[in-house]
């Protein structure tokens, strides 16, 4: 019988007298972010520094109390659920910028720092954490380490565990875990750091982190541009990416269904874009100057467009008109609006396979209702999809698994993944075990029982 | 007591008929490479799969015999010696590519592909693994995963971790772990592939590989440019990295003792340069063509000249020269020509405190033995330097240690590595306890006791 959360909330306010601490009525009148049950736990611990996390996560283990953490609240995977009897430590209130050091080119933060605040604090010395996506105003950097977070820039700059240079942990136990170095080259045994990575807060709740930073070029030229599949798209991407007068700086592919539906509810106008196009093509890339790499964006356009076919394109003529391109991209809240519930997917499948997937997703789906289809869009040049399953309404359990076996069907056998960025959280628990890898659960569980033997991290998630 | 390692050749030709096996007579005419104690076991399995691997290491946990991985054996601190009653695996057998998809950008190898033989199969579709290094004849792409293989585009790509998409390893149960996942974005849970990055072979065999590749860009332009200090290459280097039209593709310092002695061994003219420079920086950039390269290169340090008070330069004029420079820095066996058995290290810094670490290093020497010095050269956009001490003959064991120390200190502290691409192996065992990071070792150890409780792989190395 765990203590009641207003009780857990007195105590707790008794052991960590400098820790703010929230019971039940405050937590209700706060947002509970992308998922209702992540307040289920009714008390949340916001501590200010990596030693108060430690104290409380002490109490915590001596009580053998559930801790579960939490960063912006945004994953869409309900990573971040609580339940009655376990305490929310929140990272809201880390959010110091330590460090930005332009000359070994490294950021220091806080757990609870978003990415737009150090997009922020970079900017001025030139420089950029080198990740980039939608929710860059909520998600804390915390919180991508622990999905191991991707965006529009991986394909190029890799993935949240590619920038993380070091980071301090507070483990299961109340230790912490202190790895904050500050360069790429370290070659020194395993590298227990890269554990806490896409863990999702199983095995230690990130505190700090030291992140590379890169270059960031301002002077850029966007573009839209039908295709009549995803190879031509990569063609596209193939042939910007191989010059070296340029630099990709994002390539998002939006299928039919999605542009229109995106464009219509954003009144953007498509007038230039053919009929029957497959999909469009979103991509930005940046050059010594904007004109510079609107011209050479321009006359690579005109190279290909005999040569693949291209169905119609326009390039920004301002920032303004950039950033309404981009927002047919990332402003796809319109899907929740049009279709409520719609089962949503993300993930990774090699950018040569793609065709064939969604292709083959879309039988799937007819065949099991001919009134299924799907919205898909996602980052070309790695092969990241997001995928939401529309035209189905009132779905029982089994049309969900119906639905995520045509999503998931035959993607580990392509090398792929059932999740690219987003995490496994709770909604994906099935997916993790019926396609995950096997060998890999395994061997996590193995870490996860030496790591938190008592089982007091994020408890009934990843690893499972 | 051990069975001899004829009677263990013998027995394992009996069990796995397919596999070569060399004993000890064989073996003593062939080159153990970089130590001598490489062969010590006196017996060598040379598997061609990786289930040949998993057949012979289930064989060695029946009979508790230990097991040493080895690829190209020129790995620097010992990593690969054996010992009398352990069985050697080599993958040199193992040399397949597999798979180079430039749809998807990625190679599959088997274990003993060499880096070079890598890139010389990527090169045809314009793509390079984006990891380079000096021993790239030699260094296998497993033995690079073994150490988180680091070299002369780390500043940019990462290291080793950071182009490895998927693996297949051995277990020292002989099971096998198999994630030969081919794309970037992938969170599921605790990636425990990256625990045998960096691992040293002591938590599995790596027998294959899938690997990240980059656009290969053979428009270039090198320059060797002499300058005051790190710092001031740091400027230059900081200068072309921000330049759209330009990528960098290596930048290496060398410091006046070494440049000075490589230029003499190498026949090398350095009129060009001025006598008190404290350094050279060679650098080299690509563009679209190699003449855009060579100009933007020329006109960028006709800038820099004044403002950072450079001590001369030289731009190679032919692919020739160019290769000559390169000589310059990477054909460095002359230090132990000059000085056999000079101490040798491999220490990451954070660029920005480069200089003060120098000339730290050098009085710290100085003040053991007026006559010390050091040969110090290396990456210096990530901070990687090689060092060589010099000066010191007929080393006691508590002169080497006094050395260690002077220069390991306070690196841990900056937030740097006592070891950046080299690893542990046996040489460094002393500095991966003394200055290694001891949460990271304790957590390692927990690993290494979850997943080889008998201690057969790799004993006696890391994570000890």
């Amino acid at each position: 019988m765990p203590p009641p959360a207003e009780t857990l909330a007195a105590r707790l306010k008794d052991i960590a007298a400098e820790v703010a601490i929230i019971g039940p009525q405050a937590l209700a009148e706060r947002h509970p972010g992308e998922h209702p049950g992540n307040f289920g736990a009714g008390v949340m611990a916001l501590p200010t520094s990596t030693e108060m996390v430690a104290e409380i996560v002490r109490f915590c283990a001596s009580e053998m109390i559930g801790v579960v953490p939490q960063g912006g609240r945004t994953g869409l995977v309900g990573g971040g659920i609580s339940t009655p009897g376990e305490l929310i430590v929140s990272t809201e209130k880390m959010t110091e910028i330590e460090l930005i050091d332009p000359a070994t080119r490294i950021a220091i933060v806080q757990a609870g720092v978003t990415l737009q605040a150090l997009q922020e604090a970079a900017a001025p010395y030139g420089l950029t954490p080198g990740i980039d996506l939608a929710a860059r105003g909520s998600a804390t950097i915390a919180g991508m380490v622990s999905t191991n977070a991707g965006g529009i820039l991986a394909f190029r700059n890799g993935v949240m565990r590619h920038q993380v240079l070091g980071l301090e942990a507070v483990l299961p136990d109340g230790t912490v875990f202190s790895d904050l170095t500050e360069v790429v080259k370290v070659s020194a045994g395993p590298d227990m750091k890269q554990m806490f990575i896409g863990a999702e807060g199983a095995l230690g709740i990130v505190t700090r982190i030291v992140l590379r930073l890169e270059t960031l070029r301002t002077a850029r030229a966007t573009a839209l541009v039908g295709v009549k599949d995803a190879a031509t798209a990569l063609a596209v991407v193939g042939h910007f990416r191989s010059q070296p007068a340029l630099m990709l700086e994002g390539a998002e592919l939006m299928w039919a269904q999605f542009i229109r539906d995106s464009a219509s509810v954003h009144g953007f106008d498509l007038g230039w874009l053919d009929e029957g196009t497959a999909a469009v093509l979103l991509f930005e890339v940046s050059a010594e100057t904007a004109e510079l790499a609107a011209e050479t964006l321009e006359s690579g356009l005109e190279t290909l467009w005999e040569e693949l076919g291209l169905d119609g394109g326009i390039v920004a003529r301002s920032l303004d008109q950039s950033r309404k391109f981009w927002e047919l991209r990332e402003d796809s809240d319109f899907i929740y609006r049009l279709h409520p519930g719609a089962p949503s997917f993300d993930v990774s499948i090699p950018p040569g396979e793609l065709d064939t997937y969604v292709v083959a997703l879309a039988a799937r789906l007819r065949t099991i209702d001919p009134a299924w289809g799907a919205y898909v869009y996602g980052h070309i040049a790695d092969g990241n999809l997001h995928i939401s399953v529309t035209g189905a309404n009132e779905l029982t359990d089994a049309d969900k698994e119906r639905i995520e076996d045509a999503v998931y069907a035959g993607i580990r056998g392509l090398g792929g993944s059932f999740s690219a960025e987003h995490g496994a959280g709770l909604e994906k628990r099935r997916a993790y075990i019926a396609y995950g890898n096997a060998e890999r659960r395994a061997l996590a569980q193995a870490l996860k029982r030496a790591i938190d033997p008592d089982n007091l991290f994020n408890r009934g998630k990843v690893p499972y």
